[in-house]
C-alpha cells in the first residue's frame, strides 16, 4: 500500500540512491582497506608471537591475555550497538527497516573508521608508524560508533542512507578528536562515556536536526508513531540496552575491582530509574496509563548518567540516587516536550527518537556527576593505591589533586557539548547540499523510499470475496514482480 | 479498540492507578535508597582497596577476581530475567505490553529489595553491621526476582501494576526466609534453585491465583490466546530462557568443575526435553499438529528439573533421563488441563502462563531428584575431596552422610512448597483489598487498562475505498471466525 | 485461514505426523539415553575429581579450567544456533513457526547425536572405551548441528518435521566422518568451519533439494515471500548471527592469541561485507532500493568466508578484503538467481533460504582462502613457535611445510563438497520414501500443515457492531490524532 501512497503523493523524484549509495559504500570501503593495509596490525596479545611475549614477560597463563578480561563485555557492547540501538529505532510503524537497517550500515562503517581515527590519536607507535589493535580497540571502536548512532536517532526517518554515512564519517572523526582532548589532554576519566559518547552524540544529532529543520514535516505525520508490534520490537532494543549497560560501563574499566564496581553501580542505577520512569510516566497521563515511549527510553537514563562515575567509589546508594533522578528528569522532559512541542516549535529541532532526553541531558548530568564524585574522592574511601589506580594519577599527573580532577572532568563535559554543537552545525550544512537523496517531507518515516517493502499482512487472509480482492491484488503483485523479474 | 470495548462494556472505574502507582514506586524507591545507604557496601573484590587485598592474600592476578568467574553467567541470567521471562509473557494477543513491561517493573524493584533481604540473612557482617555485595550478590538478587516473576506468570493479565509490586515485595521477603531455612539451616544444595526458586515461585503464584479466583473471567475470553506474531515474540523469550539455562544453573555453582558440570548437565537435560515435548505435543492433537503453547513451555521443563542436581555427578545420561520425563510430564499436564480445565473447574485456579506445569511440578520433581542423587553420592564417584566440595560437608556438617543429606534435600523441597502455598494465600488476601486498581473481569488481558496503546496496523493505509474493503473484510472474518469458535 | 485454503485445495491427506513424529522423537531419544549411558562421561575438568587433578598437574587456579576460556564463546554460539538460525528462518509470511520451531527440534536432537558421533571419532579413550566431554565438546556439538541447520535452510517449508530429523541424523553422521577426514587425516585447520560446516552443510542441503525438486511448487507461491514484520523477525536472526560470529570462529581456536586473533579477523570481515552487500543490493534494483533478503543474508558472507583463516595471521586488511569480495559475490548470486531463476529453472534446485549464496559459495571460498593464507605463512610473520602452534605442526606432522599444508587445506575443501553432494543425494532419495508426511505442493510454506495456528490479528475484534465502532473509531482516531497534534 506504500505504493498507493507513492502514486497518491506523486513520484519520489529524489530518493533514488542507486548511484550515490553504492559509490560511497564501495569507495569508502576500499579506502578502509588501503588505510588498514598501511596502518593497522595485531597487538602483541593477538599476534602469533604471543607465546614468546608470554615467556619474556613471565605471564604464567594464557588466561591473562586481555581477551579473557574483556571479551564477554565486548560481546555485550556489540549487542547493544547492533540489536540495542537497532531495534530501539524500529518503533515507527513504517520505518522499522530503516531503523534497524541503517543502524547496521552506520555501525559497520563507523567501527572501521573508528579503529583508524582512535588509533592515530591513541595507539600509533611512532617507531613503526603502525597502529596495533586488540580486543580493547574493538570495544572502543564500538563505543565510537555509538556517538553517531545516537545522532542518527534524532534524524531517524528524515535522511537518506548516504547521509547516514556522511553523519558517521564526520561523527567518528569529531569523536576521536574530542575523546583525545578529554581523555588525554584533560586526563578525564570516562569509562562509560557519559561525556565523550552520550553528551557528544546527543548534541551532535540535535544540532544536525536543527540545521535540517523541515517546516512541512507534518505532511508525513500519519507515519509518525508506532503500532502495537513495532512497540514490542522496540522493547527488544530497550531491554538489550538496559541489560548489557553494566557491560558497557565496565568494558574498558580497570581490570579487577574497576570492572567489578562499574558493573554493580550501573546495575543499581538502571534498576532505580525504571521505578521512577514508571512513576512519572503514569503521573503524566490523565488516566495514569503508562506510555511505551517513556518505558522504552527513560528506563535507560540511569545507565547513561553512570557512564563517567561507574568506576568511581560512588557507593551503591549513590548509584540508586543517580538513577532515581535521571528516571524522573528523562520522563519529564519527554512529557513537557510532548505537551508544549517545545523543541520543535521554539528551537526548530525535530528529534525523532528523543535523544535529547535519553542521551544529551543524562549524558551532561553524568559528566557533572562524575566531576562532583571525583572532587570528593579521598584516600580514606579509595585507599592510597586505589585512588592512584582509579584516577590514573601517574606520570605528569602524579601530583594532581582530586579537586583539580573534578574541575577537569567538568571542563571535559563542556568540551563534549561544544564539539557536538559546532560539529553538528557544520555537518548539517554539508547534508543540505542537494546531492544526498534525502526524502521529501511527505516521504519521511516511510521505508518505501529506500527499501523494497513486502505487501502487507492483510493479503494472507483468503476469505471469499476478500479473495477476489486478493486474486486481483495477487495479479497486480504478480505482474509487478514479473516486471521486476524482467528487469 | 479497547477504548470501544470500554465504552461498550462500561467505564473502567477502578483501573486508574495515577495516584497509587507513582506513590508506591517513588516511596519504595526512596526507602531502597535509605536502606542501601545504611546497609549496602562494596565487597573487597569490587572495592578500590582490592589492590591491597590482592597483595595481602597473595592473589597473583586480577583474573582471579570473582568477577571473571561469574560475570558471563550473570549477564546470561540477567537476559533470562528481563528478556526471557519478559517475552515469554508476550504471547497474549492484547497483553504483550503488560507482559514484558510489568515483568520489567517487578524485576527492577525486586532485585533491589532482594539485595537487602538476602544480605540480611546471608552477608551481614555483625562487626560492621554492613552487607557487602559483589557479582555473586547480583546473581542471587536476579534469582530472587525469578520467584516473583514466576508467580506473576500465573496472574498475568488479571492484576494491576501496583499489585505486581505488592506480590514482589512479599515474594522477595518470603524467598529470602525460605532460602535461609533451606540453604543455611537445612544445609541443602540448590545451585539452580529447583526448590527455592521454581517450586516456591510456582506454588506462590498458584496460591495467589486461587485466592483471586474470578468466576466471570470468561467475559474477557476473546482476549485469552495468542496471534501469529505474539507467538513469535513469546518464542524469543522461550529460546533465551532455554539457551541460557546452563548459565542459570551454573552461575553460583563452585568455581571450576562445579560450574563446568552444571552447564553440561543442564544443556543435556534441556535438549532431551525438547524431543519429548514435541512428541507428546503432536500426540495430544487430533491431527498430530504441534501446539506452540507446549513448545514455548515444556521445552524448558528439563532446565527447571535440573536446578538442584545440575552440579552433582548425575552423569550425562542421568541428565538426559531427567529431561526426557520432564518434557513428557510438562506437556501432559498442559494437555490434561486443557481438556478437563481441571485446574480452573475443580481447584478454582486460573493459571494464565501455565506456571504449574512449567515451574511448580518440574521444580518439585527437581527437588526430589536432587534428594535422590545426593543420597546415592559416593566417594567412588566424587572422590573424597570432591564429595566434601560438592556438598560442602565442612564445619558443623563435616560428619553429615549422603543419606542424611538426601533426606534434608527432600525436606527442603517441602519447605519451599509450604512457603509458597501459605505465603501465597496471605498475599492473595492482601491483594483482595479494593485499593490496588485491579481490572474488572471484562477488562482482563487487555493492555488498554494500564497502557496508552497505539492504534492498529489497519490505520496505516488510510486510503478511502481501502477502508471499505476493510469493513467487508472484518465482517467476513467475524463470520468465519464465529463458525470457527462454534466448532 | 490456512484451513480455508485446505478445504479450497483439498484435504492434506499426508501431513498427519501424529504417529511418525512422536515415535521417532521418543525412540531416538531413548537410543540417545542408552548410548550416553554406555559411552559418555565427564572429562577431568568437569568431573568432581578436578580438585585432585589440579593438584597433580600443578594448576594454580580454578580459572585455568577450560570452562573459563570457552564458556562465553560457547553461549554466543548457542545463541547463533537457536536464535540466529532459528529467527533467520522466520522470514516467510506463514512459515515462521516451522522456521524457528523445527530449527529448535533439529538442533536439540543433533547436538546429542553429535556428542556421540564426534566423540567416537575424536575423544574415545581406547583404554576405557568411554567418551569424555567438556565445554569444548558442547561447542563442537553445536557446530555439528549447524551443518544440518544450513541444509534445512534449503528445504524450509517443503519437508515434514520427521524429515527434518532424518536430515539431521544423516547430516550429523556425515559431518563427523568428513570432519575426521579433514581435521585428523588431512590435518587441516578449520577453526570456524568454512569447510566442515558451511561448505558441507550448504552442498548437503542443495543436493537434497535437487532430489526433492517439486515441479509444481508454484501452487503455493502466494506464501513464498515475507511480510513487514516477518522481515523484522528475520533481522533478529541475522543480527545475532552477525554479532556473535567472532565467537563462532574463535570458540575452539587456540587459547590466548588464537582466540584473540580469530575474533578480530571475523569482526573486520563482517563489517566489510555489510558495506559491499548494501552497495550491490542497491545497485541491483531499478530504483536503488535495498532488498531485505540481501541484507539478511549477504552481510553474513564475510563471517562464513573467514571460518578457516580467522585464526591465521591474515592481517586486519586481509580480513577486510575477504569481507569486501564475499559481500559482493553473495548479493550478486542472489540477484542473478532472482532474475534468471537459474538455480530452479536449470539446476532444478529450490533453495528457500538461499544457502547457496550464504553458506555453500562463501564456505567454498573460505576453504580456498584458508589454503592460500596457509601456503603463504612464514616464520617471519608467525614466529617459529607461533607457526608450530597455529598449524599444530607436531608429532607426525612436525616436518610438514606450509606449502603442503596449503595443498591439504584445498583438498579438505574438496572433501567437504564431495561429502555434501554425495551424502545429500543419498539422503534425498531416503526422504522420497512416501512415509515421512511431507506436504503437498499446495501446502508448502504453510504452518497450517504441522502447527495449530492461532487466528489472526483482525479477529481480535470479531463482534459485528464492533466493526461499526471500528469504522467510527478510525474517524475518531483520525480526529483525535489531529487534535493531539494541534495541541
Amino acid at each position: 500500500m506504500g505504493n498507493c501512497w507513492a502514486t497518491y503523493l506523486g513520484p519520489q523524484k529524489n530518493t533514488n540512491v542507486r548511484v550515490s549509495l553504492p559509490a560511497v559504500c564501495i569507495i569508502w570501503q576500499l579506502a578502509m582497506i588501503v588505510l588498514f593495509g598501511i596502518f593497522i596490525r595485531y597487538d602483541e596479545e593477538s599476534d602469533a608471537h604471543w607465546i614468546e611475549h608470554r615467556r619474556q614477560h613471565n605471564i604464567t597463563s594464557d588466561i591473562e591475555n586481555d581477551f579473557y578480561f574483556r571479551y564477554p563485555s565486548f560481546q555485550d557492547v556489540h549487542v547493544m550497538i547492533f540489536v540495542g540501538f537497532g531495534f530501539l529505532m524500529t518503533f515507527l510503524k513504517r520505518y522499522s527497516f530503516g531503523g534497524v537497517g541503517f543502524n547496521f550500515l552506520i555501525a559497520s562503517f563507523g567501527l572501521q573508521w573508528a579503529l583508524l581515527m582512535q588509533g592515530w590519536f591513541h595507539a600509533l607507535d611512532p617507531a613503526t608508524g603502525k597502529i596495533t589493535i586488540g580486543i580493547e580497540g574493538l570495544i572502543n571502536a564500538d563505543f565510537c560508533c555509538a556517538g553517531s548512532l545516537i545522532a542518527y536517532g534524532a534524524l531517524l526517518g528524515k535522511i537518506s542512507p548516504v547521509q547516514c554515512l556522511v553523519v558517521t564519517l564526520f561523527g567518528v572523526t569529531l569523536f576521536a578528536v574530542e575523546e583525545y582532548i578529554i581523555l588525554d589532554l584533560l586526563h578525564c576519566r570516562d569509562a562509560g562515556g557519559s561525556m565523550v559518547i552520550h553528551c557528544f552524540g546527543g548534541y551532535y544529532g540535535l544540532a544536525i536536526s536543527w540545521v535540517l529543520y523541515r517546516p512541512n514535516l507534518h505532511q508525513s505525520k500519519q507515519l509518525i508513531g508506532s503500532v502495537y508490534h513495532s512497540d514490542l520490537f522496540a522493547m527488544i532494543g530497550t531491554l538489550f540496552l538496559w541489560m548489557f549497560w553494566p557491560s558497557f560501563n565496565s568494558a574498558i574499566a580497570d581490570h579487577g575491582d574497576g570492572q567489578h564496581r562499574a558493573a554493580i553501580n550501573t546495575y543499581l542505577a538502571l534498576a532505580s530509574s525504571v521505578l521512577t520512569a514508571v512513576a512519572i510516566s503514569s503521573l503524566s497521563q490523565k488516566k495514569g496509563k503508562l506510555d511505551m515511549v517513556h518505558i522504552q527510553n527513560a528506563t535507560l537514563a540511569g545507565g547513561v548518567a553512570m557512564g563517567t562515575s561507574a568506576e568511581f567509589m560512588i557507593s551503591p546508594y549513590g548509584s540508586l540516587i543517580v538513577g532515581f533522578f535521571c528516571g524522573i528528569i528523562s520522563v519529564m522532559i519527554v512529557f513537557l516536550y510532548f505537551v508544549s512541542a517545545f523543541l520543535e516549535k521554539y528551537l526548530k529541532i525535530q528529534d525523532t527518537c528523543g535523544v535529547h532526553n535519553l542521551h544529551a541531558v543524562p549524558g551532561l548530568l553524568g559528566g557533572f556527576i562524575g566531576a562532583i564524585v571525583a572532587a570528593f574522592a579521598s584516600e580514606g574511601v579509595y585507599g592510597k593505591e586505589g585512588l592512584i589506580n582509579t584516577f590514573n594519577f601517574e606520570g605528569e599527573f602524579a601530583n594532581r589533586g582530586v579537586g583539580t580532577q573534578g574541575a577537569f572532568q567538568a571542563a571535559g563535559t563542556c568540551v563534549s557539548i561544544a564539539f557536538g554543537l559546532v560539529g553538528g552545525i557544520l555537518v548539517g550544512f554539508i547534508l543540505k547540499i542537494p546531492i544526498w537523496g534525502d526524502p521529501a517531507d511527505d516521504d519521511c518515516f516511510d521505508d518505501e523510499a529506500y527499501w523494497e517493502v513486502p505487501e502487507d499482512e492483510e493479503i494472507i487472509h483468503p476469505v471469499l470475496e476478500y479473495n477476489n480482492h486478493m486474486v486481483l491484488k495477487h495479479q497486480d503483485i504478480a505482474e509487478s514482480n514479473f516486471s521486476v523479474e524482467q528487469s
